[in-house]
């Protein structure tokens, strides 16, 4: 299966589905990704290390996991949880698990700068979460 | 090991060492426990089924959570995290995990309300988290 295209295609339709005024109706799918998630170095020197986090970017970070677990779920029919938690400086953590089994998990301590560096890192990151939750729960399961 | 007593003395342990200004020092630790998390159902008839939920209460609805985890680790000697999410109107979730294993996970759905009848309510829920954690951490803990 090919876990990049499961993953960009779930995370595209998290984010259109919470597009209540067809705001986002007329970009393509790439252009939405690369406009919520896509910061370059240099983009990044001009985002200050310390500043606060808004809702719209911690609700775009959750959408990330939220979609890891619903692709899981296509994958393997197992149902997960996604729990995330977030001050409003950017320190949080977020865990996806199904069952007893915590699929994935990451840890953050400057949010407002969440972001990959290009189209195809997001893309890969997405499969490499896939990939790891796809085998932690394959070692867990029969128990 | 009783896990009643260490679950209190931890739960305790963790709301004294929030009393930054000393306000609780002079109550004993029932009667902390008692103010914080026991309602009677005369009690609950006083408060309404949905309201919003303050700051105070989610951090007193963590510390139970937190104290799950830090007994945990003084049993076993395994750190573990805790994850909790709340929304304003009271509805979230929380998940107690060390490293791949969920030890206790919650949803809430009015945690204004959060409560228990009586004391000892208090003491045999903490004691019931323990166990299923220690269960499921023995379970899956060698693979």
């Amino acid at each position: 299966m090919d876990l990049k295209k499961l993953f960009i295609d779930t995370l595209v339709g998290q984010i259109r589905a919470l597009d209540q005024f067809g705001t986002w109706a007329n970009k393509s799918n790439e252009d939405l990704l690369l406009e919520k998630y896509i910061r370059s170095k240099e983009d990044l020197k001009n985002i200050p290390i310390i500043a606060d986090i808004d809702e719209m970017q911690i609700k775009d970070i959750r959408l990330v996991y939220q979609a890891v677990a619903l692709a899981f779920e296509k994958i393997t029919g197992v149902m997960c949880s996604v729990v995330m938690e977030m001050s409003h400086e950017g320190f949080g953590r977020v865990v996806v698990f199904a069952n007893k089994i915590v699929l994935c998990e990451k840890y953050f301590k400057d949010a407002h700068r969440f972001s990959f560096r290009s189209y195809e890192d997001l893309e890969k990151e997405g499969e490499k979460y896939l990939k790891n939750a796809q085998e932690t729960y394959d070692k867990y399961k029969n128990i």
